[in-house]
């Protein structure tokens, strides 16, 4: 739908210096935004690739973000960061708050909801929210076709990785045909921003339908001897990041730095990809996005998508501008993602044995294993490609109390529509 | 020059509820940003106004950025962080980078100068680049027909309000029609772009050529007991804010919170209306910009341009939705801050004499005052309506030693258009 008013934002980026290929995946190298608003197309819907940069045009930019749904987990957030947050994600995407917060002795997921419904009146957008925990949403999980995401309560499993499950479901059942995630512990909307574009231009650049960009960011402030300190480097990340490369570089021989996004919380992909691939539970799930990759598409084992295979896999590493601000989790939290995330890539078939041995002594000498013990192995889930998503909407709607449809000033029919065709099976 | 492309980025504003008047001065009540991307534009060129919120389409917010300098005043600040505030500032418009850096030992000013030539090189795009204390600035200054500028040692005086009035000169050199200023030591790229794009959305919605759009910080993170708190209120600003709204109850006899935006630090305006304005020295800047045009368009002074007090000036106060990091600058800083605010405010002869004694009584109260002293005055700046811009061009080429024209990819002519014609003079 062509407008007449001509004036655009691109977004540039770095050219990507060298690409990685484990299989049939190509890991782009960490690509930087130049500037974050770099002014209007010169022609009809172009992009341009420079000596120096490349620059994704707006008219792409926005043809993605309309059909992109963002995923905000949400655990005990206040008021103020999730609307700071919903203020940063650009107007075309489509909202989805995957709420795990308190229902007693305050609901705060009632006043997450509230707060979204404020915003999206305001600024004339729709949305959709549940909550993780909603016996509903398990009994239409269980209904479509996805028993083993339930705990023995019966429940969703608690964790981070399912609510990114969740809201890949709702947003394959929205229709739109992009997730992205990013944290409700933002403190800082113009990030945020960032996070969506950067999505967005690097979805746009990719050249298969299977395709993800994940976010690394600029810095992270730290409070060092009383005053902030923007430190370049997550703790977590160098670690897992390590053994990632490792684990490649172990079959080529060669070392490689290529992986720098083992955690990247942030990170979007298409749904053709996302609907294929395995997450795991927990803080395992991002690393575990690529241990899943390597598995399913790395040529190492054999495929269960060979049209995948032919097309290949494209991540994409966009290093954002903007410091990454948000809630101080702790050591013990910075802990359980190391070892959740060791413990997927020791347990893969595709790590070879020199990796898990380097794997194992590195957690005996951090004192998170004993000699001769062996890693724990973290919950996986099937693709979501094995739902029926339309038991899934009759379950959500007839049985999920939590959840709602927030109508925008769009017409109706942006959600809910016919749930995408269910991809190849398994086995083809 | 329409291009096809046709996908446009919008910012969504609430609606200003209400607007105080001095004389012509329209001082309009906080706008919050409601969404930082508001998506495209519905047809060519249209601003929208619906019952939440006011929308600023994509074609204006750029029709002003090709027309707006922004004005970096920057003194020994990292070059990561320069860096990162260049890339938030929107390709279109001019940069102008005002240095009050050390030259020795080390020369922080060459450094600072090569990161900006790097970075337009990188994204391609103009910029300019000054030394404040370069004997060669001075002597053209003094030659354009401003000596006050000039402090015993026949340099320009240090003191931001003096950067700020450089920068000034120095965009009307490059024939652009509005101005903006945004601090150096702002470690949130996506806040500097959201503070240009509120200049853009503000001075487009302006009623009149003389023009100018404040900035409130939505918050400003502190260190408290260890832990980031974000703190809605700046100690400096509400004691400056009270006195301004004071002076302005005073006339009307109803008090008024309307002003926010006391020292706002980040602010645009238009030049017809800057090159009018008188300035103030150090950090007394932003508060007597309102104190300025109070005196000027009050309609409680004969005004010296009677075609203003017709058209009236137009004031909006923006409230955005990043918090604002920037350097701590401690305690003391603050407390000067305040008190050239209170000493401006205090020698106003539009400040009448109950808000005087208010003033008096606040300062000796904070130990700032002996009992019975008078607060000092701080210097203030003829309209810069009185250089002879041609002679400022000539002597800034020939002598000033540290100026820089960087080029970008865009056309020559677009820094050092013939200079804008010489507002009325001061007396009509």
């Amino acid at each position: 739908m062509a407008d007449n008013s001509g004036y655009c934002r691109r977004m540039r980026l770095e050219h990507p210096r060298l690409t990685e290929r484990f299989g049939a995946v190509r890991i782009h190298e960490l690509q930087r935004v130049i500037e974050l608003d770099s002014g209007s197309d010169r022609a009809e819907g172009s992009g341009e690739h420079t000596l120096t940069s490349q620059i994704v045009s707006s008219a792409a930019i926005r043809g993605i973000e309309r059909e992109l749904a963002i995923v905000i987990p949400c655990m005990n957030e206040t008021r103020r960061v999730i609307e700071g947050v919903l203020s940063g994600i650009p107007h075309d995407c489509l909202i989805i708050l995957v709420s795990n917060s308190q229902r007693a002795p305050v609901d705060r997921y009632e006043i997450e909801r509230q707060t979204v419904e404020q915003f999206c009146r305001l600024a004339e957008r729709p949305a959709l929210t549940i909550h993780q925990r909603d016996p509903g949403l398990a009994a239409a999980m269980k209904a479509a076709g996805l028993p083993e995401l339930l705990d023995d309560d019966g429940l969703v499993w608690n964790g981070k990785g399912e609510a990114m499950l969740v809201g890949m479901a709702l947003a394959a059942l929205s229709g739109r045909h992009y997730v992205g995630y990013v944290d409700a512990d933002n403190y800082v909307p113009g990030s945020v921003n960032e996070y969506c574009k950067a999505f967005a231009a690097g979805l746009h650049q990719a050249d298969s339908p299977y395709a993800m960009v994940r976010i690394s960011w600029h810095s992270k402030p730290k409070l060092k001897d009383g005053r902030l300190f923007f430190s370049r480097r997550g703790r977590t990340s160098e670690v897992t990041n390590q053994f990632i490369n490792r684990l490649i570089a172990e079959y080529s021989g060669f070392g490689t730095d290529v992986v720098t996004t083992g955690n990247a919380g942030e990170h979007a992909l298409t749904l053709e990809l996302g609907m294929r691939m395995r997450l795991a539970g927990g803080f395992a799930v991002e690393p575990f996005e690529y241990v899943d990759l390597f598995e399913q598409f790395g040529g190492v084992l054999e495929s269960p998508h060979p049209s995948v295979m032919v097309d290949g896999v494209m991540v994409r590493q966009i290093e954002t501008r903007n410091p990454h601000f948000h809630d101080d989790k702790g050591e013990s939290h910075v802990h359980d993602m190391r070892l959740q995330a060791l413990n997927v890539l020791y347990h893969s078939p595709v790590c070879l044995p020199p990796v898990r041995e380097a794997i194992l002594e590195f957690l005996v000498t951090q004192g998170a294993l004993a000699p001769g013990e062996e890693p724990a192995r973290e919950r996986t889930y099937p693709p979501l490609s094995t739902l029926a998503l339309d038991r899934l909407l009759d379950g959500l709607t007839t049985e999920a109390t939590s959840f709602r449809q927030i109508e925008g000033r769009l017409a109706a029919g942006i959600l809910m529509d016919p749930p995408i065709p269910r991809p190849q099976p398994m086995v083809s």
